[in-house]
């Protein structure tokens, strides 16, 4: 990969930038697929896939059955199911202690605040299709909605795969249904006779499914997060393992041409290590094309200090990073801007991926700035309560009539003022 | 009001619609506005407030100096500083009780998972013109981004009212630019020579003001949430006391003609009795014009029974829920759908809008099915963090390996084999 050493601070924002994704020609042709399926919903639906997908559903239907799903399992080996069964116990330990216990503040004598978490009655979950069955984005999306309790939960997928069947089952996915594309997130979001409309879609996808997704997202169906290409920064030292380092840049690299990769050390050595074994491993992937392609337009980026690294990672906002450096713990105190961070030699951002317990929906493109990942958060509202006593409003009323008044709420006011006065004599 | 007897289920969609709004024609306006100030910067930020609000600061400049904050105090009364202080510690306690502690989670022995919140470094507050100056809602935001310890919390507002400058001091504002409308927005979302460019953009507006926020948050700067007129729904008993609920209905139509109110009962003589004192309030209020055409689109709904209520309110979605019933607490439990909950007959929305302690940035037009409304959340990302050890990758290695292989993505198995291979022998 191309190494860039040293590089002006004024030249780190056109370094680090990310290719620009026109929306302008996608949205042209996402628009008339939601708008279709808004008005004619299931027919549409079948229309859509077998001219755009090649699919001919007219006959086995929109809905995966119970049965087909419950068959998944006999498909699968023994070590697959173990592994995912693993995960799945992973992911829903980490997930489990964000659950918050209700805290009531008194705020004055009486007036006592809280907030209740309640689950997103109805959530749906795209998985794309393509050469990888992302079972392991079921587990991802599942777990924290069914950790909250969500009581329909919606899958869709234009993959048969076993696995995504057998995730579905084990996360307590209610609906299963084999539609995909820009359309499977139209469903979702208006309902149709057979899919039932969901208030949150979360899941990856091509550029016509995260198009709907931003789009529906104006009209009040939430989503999880804008999404872009993946993508890896590494922050490594003289105490990386260079063929580690190499190995984490492919892991992403594999993900498609338009994965992000950026390298950054203080050692000019390191980098040239890491690139000595880079082509050597790349050279024995089953996906070394795409891989190239990413590792192409992907950089090494050397730096005169520590602090210009963290700085320059900070600007970045990558959704991965990993810190193969020494005291890598104290190192993460620094980061400010990330999705995930993974800290020293032995933790590969693929543990994450799959199994550490940590999300791996996160957030790509610099969107670290100001967005989290996907936690049990993420499916659940946060409904504040209050109540206030006869004494309480005592305390605080005239608080409240006072800036009723000078910010000219009239009504305000006397909604305060006539239980004030309910009260005296 | 107009009062609605017993309307069937299959009606409650119709009648509990908000009036559509129509985004195309106001994008039209917007796009424009939001290209000229990304392209010229303050230069079309000085010409569109000349253009669009009548204001000349080609002399004045953008920026509040801090002489103008620091004299804001001189111009306001003892009472209303106090009260302004005595809401900043109330609203001040209860966000400081929604910090989470880290909480490390060791998923396999020596898999650790954590997520640590950080600040979101810059963001934005937007405060509206007009009537009423907002000075609470600096407060309601300020304060959340004063406990996160953002570093940058800029300010626009059309507004030079001194109790706005008083507040923004007190939470720790550090610039404040005299700009408005979608020109503002796109200032914060763009950056100018003057204004910093921030990260995520909080604070009410009009359609103009929404639609700029929606747009800008397509391009990658955060919002806190799609919004629009305000609204209330007044669940009422026999318990309750018509003249606090007429209060609280008009407190909410007070904001505007597209104000939202809905009042339920199973009570017929209570629905009556509020009709009765509803309009002998409103004939006395300075602002009974615009209240008088909210009451004139609001509803009151008579249900058959508690749970046709609950039902109905849920299906709502309402941005404040008033439950003035008995045991209003546990009635609270049954509500899933809401933004912010009041308990009981001393519990008005103002006491929330102000001075009890919770946020009253809210999610409205039932976008509370999918969102909270603003917290200290709302100024953090949680990046999740993970560390493993040479023994942790022996223990979720395989588990990794074999999933990495089932989705055919045979670099992120490597990724691990390698470091596997390195610990044998």
């Amino acid at each position: 990969m191309q190494i860039i050493p040293f590089p002006a601070r004024s030249d780190w924002h056109g370094l680090l930038a990310r290719p620009m994704q026109s929306s302008a020609q996608i949205e042209g042709i996402v628009t008339p697929i939601l708008e279709q399926v808004r008005t004619r919903g299931d027919a549409a639906l079948i229309e859509l896939t077998a001219r755009l997908d090649k699919v001919d559903l007219s006959a086995k239907g929109l809905a995966v059955s119970p049965d087909e799903i419950d068959a998944a399992e006999a498909q699968l080996s023994d070590e697959l199911k173990a592994a995912i069964r693993q995960a799945y116990r992973n992911i829903r330990l980490f997930h489990e202690a964000q659950q918050q216990p209700v805290q009531k503040i008194e705020t004055m004598p009486g007036v006592t605040c809280w907030r209740k978490s309640v689950a997103i009655d109805k959530v749906g979950i795209y998985i794309p299709g393509g050469t990888a069955p992302l079972f392991s984005t079921v587990l991802m999306l599942g777990v924290p909605a069914q950790l909250a309790g969500c009581r329909e939960v919606v899958l869709c997928s234009p993959s048969n795969h076993p696995a995504i069947y057998f995730a579905a089952k084990l996360v307590g996915v209610t609906k299963v249904f084999r539609i995909g594309g820009a359309q499977a997130i139209a469903a979702m979001a208006y309902g149709t006779d057979t899919i039932p409309q969901v208030f949150k879609i979360f899941g990856p996808g091509n550029q016509y499914v995260t198009t709907a997704k931003v789009l529906v997202s104006k009209e009040g169906t939430a989503i999880d997060m804008p999404a872009g290409p993946s993508e890896v920064a590494v922050y490594a030292d003289d105490t990386a393992v260079p063929a580690f380092v190499a190995a984490d840049l492919l892991s992403q690299a594999e993900h498609g041409a338009d994965s992000q990769v950026i390298l950054v050390s203080t050692s000019k050595k390191l980098l040239a290590s890491v690139n000595l074994v880079l082509d050597s491993q790349m050279s024995r992937l089953p996906r070394r094309e795409l891989a190239a392609k990413a590792i192409e337009n992907s950089k090494a980026i050397l730096v005169d200090t520590h602090a210009d690294a963290v700085d320059l990672l900070n600007q970045y906002a990558a959704e991965h990073l990993i810190l193969s450096v020494a005291n890598a713990e104290s190192v993460a105190d620094e980061i400010t801007n990330a999705g995930s961070i993974f800290l020293g030699n032995y933790t590969p951002e693929s543990a994450g991926d799959y199994a550490s317990g940590t999300n791996h929906t996160l957030p790509t493109n610099g969107f670290a700035r100001a967005y989290s990942g996907v936690s049990l958060d993420s499916f659940v509202k946060k409904i504040t309560v209050q109540n206030i006593t006869k004494e309480g409003i005592k305390h605080v009323g005239p608080v409240v009539e006072v800036m009723a008044e000078a910010e000219s709420l009239e009504a305000h006011k006397r909604a305060v003022s006539i239980r004030l006065a309910s009260l005296e004599g």
